[in-house]
């Protein structure tokens, strides 16, 4: 799941001042409220972190809870689609074929929970608990916002639309089980069921909005590249009394060329990485700099003294619409209680590379291996691992796709959402343009301190109820202004 | 447990060519070698790891059996002396005021076994195999050579002693539980108890020796300062779309901060580190130089392409008589299967430095500190927790003590042992001087090969059984030569 960045453009959206409200939408969800908080709560209860094949179970249990979540609100026909991976969960209501249709994309897996112990509760035993962001409480779990809460929203609204008579349009689900480890079968999976997953547009909700009283809609996404290193030293852990100064340490070598990645100014030193990308004009970042933010209020929400990044550029700049390098995990020698003195045989990393558009990720996976292998010293070898990557993206915003969106918010939310540029990415969103011809609207309805991919991850149950609630609006406006 | 480096230093032993043996010492060693083993074997299924709380009782439940082997072996008196840490075995056999006393030490700790995946058998299911460097089989175990089995050696030596009568000296025992974590309850312990722990000299053997057709004694040891330190960026952990590039990472900061401590020339960058570092004359490193070291042979037998270390020094300089510094261990984000794209609040690292004669621990330790805390860039906040550390010890060659050992080598092993300067240390040796006043001999008999502190850790049962041969002989000649 992505989230925003603060990167307001300017834009125009006919409106349409008094829109024709969904029958009962309102009496249907406070009706209904406590049930679709039960059924999400028990969705969030299975460990489906697809990371960690210890749950691989687990994730399986909870392909087949959303097929019965689909099948429950009214699909035709869900299927469990076996891959090399985990299933993809494909269900469909089609009512007319001269009617237009919504590709629903969202996953079922979730991150890991780790580091467990710096959560306040079982990442797996949901709670809900009052935050100051979320005065009506927030569900407490992992995946309670990315994207089990964000997905089912989507089941929610769909029950809502047939079961009241108001279903608008075509749609269709795909919700799978390997986004967080990069989706590589999904790909295959699309590649070859392109009439099966022929639609007019997609719709994702894996993204997150300003604030309540702030809604957004996100325009942009980086793409991504994830590998893993590995230094070898000696083939085996050495008693650093004997060894230590005379042979290369792994760790010590390792943290050196993670350091090297990374000049005087943060410029990332990779020859070539910054070559394909987009320098925004001076216009365009004025334009970006407009946009809320305070500086204070973020530096004390992470309890940080200064903010930190590349010279030259804002922090809104920094983290949307310039390529990033972080170390994601390290490990190496002994990280047990106590000390141990060894010269450890292996060290790791885990290293993501953000990218912006034009920045091919193959590309720069590529780049990266070559820079890295080449900057290892005599004595060590290294091993660079690709892992996943993905395209940036670009929704445009002169679309009707974006103004059926815009204005759904609008209607629920009593004011116009604002188009922005995320830091995150969702490689998939690219890939479904190629092989579908597909543009995808991400209407996202978490927010920044929901804490996604952290302990303590929570969604807000005002967020839920409210996307349950502009969802079908879309549907709505979507099929009026494609039926114009 | 120490190993040696190549340092050999001239030197004059006064040698008798004909020494009176010890009655039927081969003849006791062949006849009682199984149960040797065998007793050996059952103290190394004890799972003994100080620096791991979970372990707890079963150190404890070994230094119970060390107590039962004293006893056995034939001590009057052995004591288990409670500290607040782990006890302190005791035991002690006086024959007669008048004859010098012998204080043996060693320890009943052992490190901890990981990484697990790379022993070939179970670390506490003690095997027994041949290998090259030992044809008549080795101890596969944690703790064989470090320093269980050597320790051993003095029990059973005992136990020869005085089964046959031939005991020359007065004996005690001093047998710690923490010397892997940093010996901090032994130095109150020896404080608090000058009188009952005074001696004519120490003995330990917890060191290595050249190869087993090269016997040597130890006569240096580095001093050693341990920390742990720990890097907050965030208050919590983020996800890396949103604040890369944005947010101090503390992961790549760790990088830099780790990288920056070395120079191009692989200096140790600490303002003062090097101050009190006795450097070598010209002659002295010549002398040094003269030893045998077969780089080809030492570089293959880790699988390394080169070494690696402070320019200006040879490899037995490098990690002998230069003070170095070696990350054992690092840690932070994601570590577990697959990729989680983070940006963890915390990173950490365990450093180690070792140091020369004249460097203080506690100093350098208080260099670090104020170094690796000024370094620290803004945005994130940097903890440095000295774990332990000791002063380096040089042993004189010109005493009784040295004679005695030289001469016990000469007679079990046919030839002149050569002395030589660890690269490790023993942080209670200089301890031992301050507060008893004694000198200690330093008797190893593990190889550079039997890779203590590292998977597949082993013990020579020659080297074994060797040593339980040549320490009666240490108490025969230092008593001879003390009652001259």
């Amino acid at each position: 799941m992505l989230i925003f960045v603060f990167l307001i453009l300017r834009h125009k959206i006919p409106t349409n001042p008094k829109p024709i409200l969904m029958q009962n939408i309102q009496k249907y969800i406070t009706e209904n409220k406590q049930r679709f908080l039960d059924e999400l709560i028990e969705l969030l209860k299975i460990p489906s972190v697809s990371a960690d094949s210890a749950f691989s179970q687990d994730v399986l249990d909870t392909a087949y809870a959303v097929k019965t979540a689909l099948d429950n609100a009214g699909c035709d026909t869900v299927e469990i689609c076996e891959t090399d991976g985990y299933p993809i969960v494909y269900g469909e209501k089609l009512i007319d074929p001269k009617l237009p249709t919504i590709l629903v994309y969202g996953h079922y897996d979730v991150q890991p929970p780790d580091p467990m112990d710096l959560w306040n509760s079982n990442p797996f035993k949901p709670v809900i608990e009052v935050t100051e962001q979320h005065p009506e409480g927030a569900i407490f779990a992992r995946g309670a916002c990315d994207d089990k809460g964000q997905m089912y929203m989507h089941v929610k609204a769909l029950e809502f639309m047939v079961k009241t008579d108001q279903l608008p349009c075509n749609v269709k689900f795909m919700i799978e089980g390997e986004e967080e480890v990069g989706s590589s079968n999904l790909s295959l999976f699309v590649a070859k069921n392109r009439e099966k997953l022929a639609n007019d547009i997609i719709l994702i909700s894996d993204t997150g909005m300003i604030a309540n009283d702030v809604p957004s809609i996100t325009t942009g996404l980086r793409g991504l590249s994830y590998v893993e290193v590995e230094v070898t030293g000696p083939n085996r852990d050495l008693h650093s009394g004997l060894y230590g100064g005379a042979v290369a340490n792994p760790i010590n070598i390792l943290a050196k060329m993670i350091a090297s990645l990374h000049d005087g100014n943060n410029h990332i030193t990779i020859p070539g990485f910054y070559e394909k990308v987009e320098e925004l004009s001076k216009a365009e970042r004025a334009e970006m700099a407009k946009a809320p933010f305070n500086l204070e209020g973020y530096k004390k929400a992470l309890n940080i003294a200064s903010v930190y990044g590349e010279n030259g550029y804002t922090t809104n700049e920094r983290n949307s619409i310039r390529p990033t390098l972080d170390v994601n995990g390290i490990w190496g020698g002994y990280t047990g209680e106590g000390a141990k003195t060894v010269i450890p045989s292996k060290a790791y990393a885990k290293i993501s590379m953000r990218l912006v558009p034009h920045q091919d990720w193959k590309e720069i996976t590529q780049l990266f291996k070559t820079h890295f292998e080449s900057i290892a010293p005599d004595g060590v070898t290294v091993k660079v691992t690709p892992h996943h990557g993905g395209q940036g993206y670009v929704t445009p915003i002169d679309t009707f796709a974006f103004q059926a969106a815009s204005k759904a918010y609008e209607t629920t939310f009593g004011k116009k959402p604002v188009p922005q540029r995320s830091g995150g990415s969702i490689p998939i969103v690219s890939l479904f343009e190629k092989e579908l011809g597909s543009k995808t609207i991400l209407m996202g309805f978490g927010l920044d301190s929901d804490a996604i991919h952290s302990p303590n991850e929570h969604f807000g149950v005002w967020n839920y109820l409210k996307g349950i609630e502009t969802i079908p609006y879309f549907y709505k406006f979507f099929t009026e202004m494609k039926g114009i």
